[in-house]
């Protein structure tokens, strides 16, 4: 990915570089945990047990949209509301925690939800370590 | 909007019949707000002074995406998770708000805008309203 | 919808009048799609006989995808490119056929679905309509 | 990315094998072609001389869109649909040759708009040869 190397060339830099390197990490891992839900999803439909794993289909597409979204609002750099990145942070994280729960439970009988439900945890992580990175004083008070 | 008419048809309706005519609402407001949103963002990058635009353009842009991931979570009613519609349901509400309000400084000058805040606005009370409609005990706890 | 109102706030409105009514349909004819290819996916997934919906299921998912992504192209008037709008439209038109025709299989077991293949129908031919409207001499030709 | 790890995990593999490369390379150029076309939009729109950068923003904000949607419909392997792929991977493959033609009037001044014209060139490329790579009678024919 060359998520970091567009970063860097942004006219407004992120304002504290320390978060810089949380912020590249973040995005690839949203990006990445959007590609493996959709294709999870896909995989879990054409299974033989497809009923049993409808919740998990639904959990899937969520994570999926919700990543995606994500992702685009860490992308962009210009005018940046720490506000809303936090609650959309908090939003991913836990749809990744509950996709990650759902995925476990199938990760014996298919490889498919084991790898997601990694994906998932890793993308979990990487939201929660993004919120404390940004900007003190972005509190959720609205 | 069919949102309503699909609803109805749903093997698995929403749990409280209370809670239908504010899902179809709210559908509708996200579904109509990231449409307004896309439109906005366009026109400003059209406009003649659009350097004065860039943060309303980012704005949109952020609105569009998470009102379409937000009423896709909402369409969706195999097996609903209550905490992450909550949550998301959230985050549209705060960028509704943030849109809006950098919308409203140019309304006088540009239409577009005063419409997008308009939208923006009733797609903000919609989630709102929504929000305390779910099932109770779905709290931000996690 | 606010889409007509909306196009017609912009800086640079579309060249040619006569395309305004068919583009403002079309725009709408792809949100709405979308949105019922969304609720369409999940009433299935949500089905006893899922099982027998996968297909179904799959060309929901891709209709709704791509019914929003041709939504935004259209909704876009500054810079638009007839050459690229024309083959997005075909992509959309040609998803639009499939899924109504899968849908229709299901139409007098599934309501959703029957409500579905009608949107979809309704989206393709819009879809045919707007080409047709088109600036000619944005051919195919690459 | 794990896309090619879970593409081997799915219960119904591409039919051809040798389609199997070209598939993960083309899926991993795509999400990435998105990624950055997101990221040049926001930088573009940043920079001192947005007025002179809108086409490029207008053609990166369609490019991250159609992007993302032909991954999705490369991504699932249930039911797919060589007719669809086809006409969805000529979109993808106009909207990043304009696109890059754009970003390469900028890429002495803009480094985002040089590295997107890069990302934009070899997405085209994977789509021309995912599209050989596709069953055959599956023309555009409709």
């Amino acid at each position: 990915m060359r998520t970091q190397e567009m970063l860097q060339t942004h006219p407004r830099k992120p304002v504290a570089q320390d978060m810089f390197n949380d912020l590249a990490a973040c995005i690839t891992a949203c990006v990445e945990c959007a590609d493996v839900c959709t294709s999870c999803a896909d995989a879990c439909l054409g299974e033989q047990n497809v009923q049993m794993l409808t919740r998990c289909i639904r959990l899937n597409l969520d994570c999926a949209d919700i990543c995606q979204t994500t992702a685009r609002l860490l992308t962009r750099q210009t005018e940046p509301e720490p506000q809303l990145l936090r609650i959309q942070l908090e939003a991913c994280a836990i749809s990744c925690r509950m996709c990650a729960e759902e995925c476990e439970k199938h990760a014996e009988m298919h490889k498919h939800c084991r790898i997601c439900a990694t994906a998932c945890r890793s993308c979990e992580q990487m939201c929660r370590q993004m919120i404390k990175s940004l900007p003190a004083g972005a509190g959720l008070s609205h």
